[in-house]
């Protein structure tokens, strides 16, 4: 269990991303100042500066520690474990990552998404940093098994399962109405990049020959 | 085949582009000014501006119309045609189109790479583009299989394949050292994402079958 001290340098952090989204929602992204934020949320702007280097890192925030984290499951590869099971268990660990943070909900990870898809100074970081921990994912996938898997088709399977995943909850966004849908939504696009897009084929196919049994019966 | 009027024009753009990148290259893509490029490739300003609406425009000029290319032959989906018949038939065809423009030699590509990964406004239009115009293909292919193939589902697979390739070719873009080169690349890419990143295990057990074979004989 944290200690009294820890727990109230969460709460701070915590009241500070809160300040920053409702700001953010109300007045714009380039309109809010870090001295609003830091009054938001009754803290002087030299505590906000010990938690959070700028307004791009209040949206940014947990982008370093999840890549870290996802980097050393990748390294921790288990005897025999073949690279789908790997990825895999990246894919429900990054779920559980998620849910544990705490730091999500459902309307501040849509705000976010819809921030960092709008605004110019965050769609460069969002692309530099989605490219950035794609490649590094990349090459540590390789490296987890050394003479099995090649760069490019690590690099492959680290970008359709990145891209499958990204792409299915964002054009998604506007029917998925809690946490709980968008992780459903998400677990659903990682599996068809795992089954391959032809496993697509047989599912339409049986859509099809369902919708004509119902036409006829 | 084109007429003078046309060739002349076609001769014009591509002395911009030639002059842009070289310029993008030896001072840095801040730093060239829109005259100085016009200068380089001995037109006058206004010229520059009746091809092209800025600097940017110079890196993007072909994604829009790509991605109307594109649209129509998602929207071109034959009868009894599968969802991966026609997205290998839009792999197929882009690489022809890519290859067809003629505007881009190894070089070209590599520097553009380079500027949209580092440049923040490149970064900024970079993202919505790639997103953008994924989220269009997305609803494209669910729009050509109505009823058989869902928006997550068409989101996943369009998320996927792009994404498979995408990181492929950057990742590899130290190794590949010419078009066809990177052709190739992406081609292996959406094939895995075709067959499904379960395909990746067969191939790293039949390795390491192939690596004990050797030691032991």
């Amino acid at each position: 269990m944290a200690g009294l001290r820890e727990r109230k340098k969460q709460r701070t952090r915590r009241a500070l991303i809160d300040a920053a989204l409702r700001l953010f929602e109300e007045k714009g992204y380039a309109e809010t100042t870090l001295a609003e934020i830091a009054t938001e949320a009754e803290v002087s702007t030299r505590t906000f500066f010990s938690y959070f280097s700028g307004k791009e890192d209040l949206i940014f925030h947990d982008s370093a520690e999840r890549l870290e984290l996802m980097l050393a499951l990748v390294a921790s590869r288990r005897p025999e474990e073949a690279p789908t099971s790997l990825l895999l268990r990246l894919i429900d660990q990054s779920l559980v990552w998620a849910a544990q943070s705490g730091e999500l909900t459902f309307e501040e990870a849509e705000l976010r998404t819809r921030l960092v898809m709008t605004e110019p100074a965050l769609q460069a970081r969002g692309l530099l940093l989605l490219f950035d921990s794609q490649l590094k994912l990349a090459e540590a996938l390789r490296d987890a098994f050394p003479g099995e898997v090649d760069l490019v088709e690590a690099a492959a399977a680290v970008g359709a399962l990145i891209g499958a995943v990204k792409l299915a909850v964002m054009a998604n966004l506007g029917n998925d109405r809690s946490i709980d849908q968008i992780m459903r939504t998400a677990r659903r696009a990682a599996e068809l990049a795992l089954d391959g897009l032809r496993a697509l084929d047989e599912r339409a196919a049986s859509r099809v020959r369902a919708d004509r049994h119902g036409m006829a019966s």
